[in-house]
C-alpha cells in the first residue's frame, strides 16, 4: 500500500489488483467490487478527509444507527468508456442533486459536490481498468451514506459515512419479465420517503416481490396505495405503457422516484416524434387497451436495467400477454439512450460529462 | 477473555467491567451498553453458534445488504429488578412474536425461540448487575437483526446477523410533551411496513419530527395518508385519546404497531372500570372535544416511553392545550402497570416472566 496526496484526497492504494480474477462477461449485477472504494466520514458537523482506500470491510458499532433506524441513502449511476479509452458519465449532476435531495428527507447532511464529484472522478480514474468498452458494459457505481454514529434513541445521527462502490455491470435483467401489478401491498405513502432513494424503501418491496416471484413474475408494478387504481413505477425502474402511438408514464410525485432514465426517455422520444403523456395511468386503462389491443408496450426505465421491456402483466388473477411489435419504442429508446452513453452517437443533448 | 459453554451459547467473558464508569441516575436513553452482548449469524440458511461476547464493535463489508435497502428489524423490551434481586421480564412471548412479524414482513429469516429467548436470559444473568431496582429504573433490551450478506443487487441477503443489546434506562421522555398532528407527512403506507419494527420506518420520521421539533413540539401524531383525518399513533409509542370518561385509541392496522404496552392498558384499564373503545379517532373529533372542554387527556404508551401525557396539540397553526386532571388516567394507568413490571403489586394477568 502506498500513500500519495491527490487533490486533498488522501489515496491509498491496493498493493495488488483483483481484477484478474473477474470473469467481466459473465459478472452477477452488483456481486464484483473494485480494488478501491472512496470514503468521507462526517462527524458532529464536520467532514473529514476524503480518502480513498482498498476496497474492504470496516468497523461499525452495533449500535449505529443505520442498523436500527434504517438512516440511509443511495444513489446508482453508471460509467461508460468509449473507444478512445475516455470514460464517460452520464447527467452525473442529476445523481448529486437526487442524492442530498434523499439526505434532506432522511435528515441526513447534504454531501459537498466536490467530496462527490472529485472522489468519485479520482476514483474512477484509479479503478479505469475496470471499465469495459463496448454496449451493454459499464462500470456500476454506488454512491451511499450512512448513519454511523452509536446510540438506539429514535433520533437522527450525529455522525455519518458517505462512500463509493464501483461495481462492472452489464445489463441488469436478462430478457423480457412479467409483471404484477399490486393489488394490496405498496412500495409508497403520500408524505412518505417514496421519492427519497432512501435505504428503506427496498427491502420494504422484498417480501411482496417474492410473493410475485413465486407466482412466476419477476416484478411487481406498485399502484398508490390509497386506492391501489393508478400505476407507478416498479421496485427499481420507472414505468412506460405504449397505448397505440403514444406513450404514457405517471408523473413523478413524493411516492415516485424521479427517475433519470425516465426523464431522458422523455426527451429522446420527444425528439423521435414521438408523442408521450405524462399523466396518472390508471389499471382499468391498462386492461381495457390490453382487451382492445390497442396496449402495445410496456417497459420499465432505470440505470441498472437500462429499458425493459415487460411480456406482460398480471392483474386480479389474469394475465395478459403482450404483443410482439415490429417497431418497438423500447428498442428505439434504448438505442438512442445507449448509444449517447457510450459515446457511439452525437449527444445533442449535453447529457455526458468526460471524467 | 474467559471462555465457556453454556447451553450450547459460546461465551466469552469481558476481562473487565465498564459498570463503575456509569452514572446511572443520568444515562441518557440508549447511549450506554452493557459488558455483553449476543450475537448469532445466520449463513446460507443456518443459524450458527450462539454467543455471547464482550460488546465491540464488529466489520462488516460496504456493500452489506443493511446499507443499501435497510433489511433490518428490531424490538425493544426492558428487564427489571425486583426486591429479591430476581430478574423479570415483560410479555417477553410477546416480543418474540413480533419480532418474527416484523422480519417475515421485510422477508428475513425467523429467530428460532431458543436462540432468541435463551440468548436474552443467559445475557441478562451475565450482565445483571447493570438492572437497578426500583420504579423508573430498567434495562432496556435491543433484540435486532440486520441483512450482512454483500451486494448491491436489490434483492433478500443470504446472511444475517441477530443480536441482543442491553442499555440501562431511566424513563425515555421527561415530563409531558407538545405534539403535532400531522397533515402532510406520513409513517406508513397502505400495505406498507407500518406494522413491522423494521428500521426504516424511524429515520423516515426524523425530518418531519425535525420540522415539529423546530415549531416547539417534540413529537408528531401520525395520521393515515390518504386523508390525513384518522389520528393513528407517534413515533414510537401509540396513543391514547380520553374524551369524558372514555378512553379511545385506534385499532391497529397494517399501519399502526400493535404495541404491547397498548394492548396491557386496555386490559388494566378494563379491569379498573374504564370505558375503553378501540375504533379509527378522527381529528375533527378531537379539535371538537378539545374546543367544548370534553377532551380531558392524551398519552402516548410505549416500551421506551411507558405512559408519557401530553400537554396539547397542534393542529392546522392552533395549539390546543389540554387541561390539568385531577385523576388523570394515564397517571392511574401508568401506576398499575409499572407496579407490574416492577414486582411491587399483583401480576393478576400472567404477564410478567422470571428470568
Ligand atoms: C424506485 C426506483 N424507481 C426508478 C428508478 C430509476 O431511476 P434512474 O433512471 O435514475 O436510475 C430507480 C433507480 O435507479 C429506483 O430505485
Ligand atoms: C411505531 C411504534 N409504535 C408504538 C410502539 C409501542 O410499542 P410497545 O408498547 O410494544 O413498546 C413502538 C415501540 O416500541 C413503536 O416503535
Amino acid at each position: 500500500m502506498s500513500t500519495s496526496q491527490n487533490q486533498q484526497i488522501q489515496i491509498l492504494k491496493a498493493a495488488s489488483s483483483k481484477i484478474n480474477e473477474v470473469d467481466f462477461d459473465n459478472v452477477t449485477f452488483g456481486s464484483v467490487f473494485t480494488d478501491h472504494l472512496f470514503e468521507c466520514d462526517y462527524i458532529q458537523g464536520a467532514w473529514q478527509t476524503p480518502t480513498i482506500k482498498p476496497y474492504a470491510p470496516f468497523l461499525l458499532d452495533p449500535s449505529a444507527r443505520v442498523f436500527h433506524y434504517g438512516q440511509a441513502v443511495f444513489e446508482g449511476m453508471k460509467a461508460y468508456k468509449d473507444t478512445n479509452d475516455s470514460i464517460w458519465l452520464f447527467r452525473p449532476d442529476e445523481n448529486y442533486k437526487r442524492f442530498n435531495k434523499s439526505a434532506v428527507r432522511m435528515a441526513m447532511p447534504e454531501v459537498p459536490e466536490t467530496i462527490f464529484m472529485e472522489g468519485l472522478n479520482e476514483l474512477l480514474k484509479l479503478d479505469q481498468a475496470w471499465i469495459k468498452k463496448g454496449l451493454g458494459n459499464s462500470l456500476y457505481i454506488r454512491p451511499f451514506m450512512i448513519a454511523t454514529g452509536s446510540g438506539v434513541m429514535a433520533s437522527p445521527s450525529d455522525n455519518y459515512k458517505f462512500m463509493i462502490l464501483l461495481s462492472p455491470a452489464k445489463a441488469y435483467y436478462s430478457g423480457e419479465v412479467k409483471v404484477l401489478i399490486a393489488e394490496h401491498y405498496s412500495r409508497a405513502a403520500n408524505g412518505g420517503i417514496g421519492a427519497a432513494k432512501a435505504a428503506g424503501n427496498y427491502a420494504a418491496q422484498f417480501y411482496p416481490t417474492s410473493l410475485a416471484n413465486q407466482a412466476g413474475f419477476q416484478q411487481v408494478i406498485w399502484t398508490d396505495d390509497a386506492t391501489h387504481t393508478m400505476l407507478e413505477e416498479a421496485g427499481t425502474m420507472n414505468v412506460f405503457f405504449r397505448i397505440n402511438d403514444t406513450l404514457f408514464t405517471a408523473p413523478t410525485s413524493e411516492r415516485i422516484l424521479d427517475g433519470i432514465t425516465r426523464k431522458s426517455l422523455i426527451e429522446i422520444a420527444q425528439k423521435e416524434g414521438i408523442a408521450v403523456s405524462v399523466r396518472p395511468v390508471l389499471v382499468s386503462e391498462l386492461v381495457a387497451a390490453a382487451k382492445d389491443g390497442s396496449l402495445k408496450e410496456i417497459f420499465g426505465a432505470g440505470t441498472a436495467a437500462v429499458v425493459n421491456p415487460i411480456a406482460g402483466f398480471s392483474y386480479q388473477e389474469v394475465y395478459y400477454e403482450l404483443p410482439k411489435t415490429e417497431n418497438s419504442y423500447a428498442s428505439l429508446l434504448k438505442e438512442k439512450l445507449t448509444n449517447i452513453q457510450n459515446k457511439l452517437a452525437e449527444d445533442s443533448f449535453g447529457w455526458t460529462v468526460k471524467v
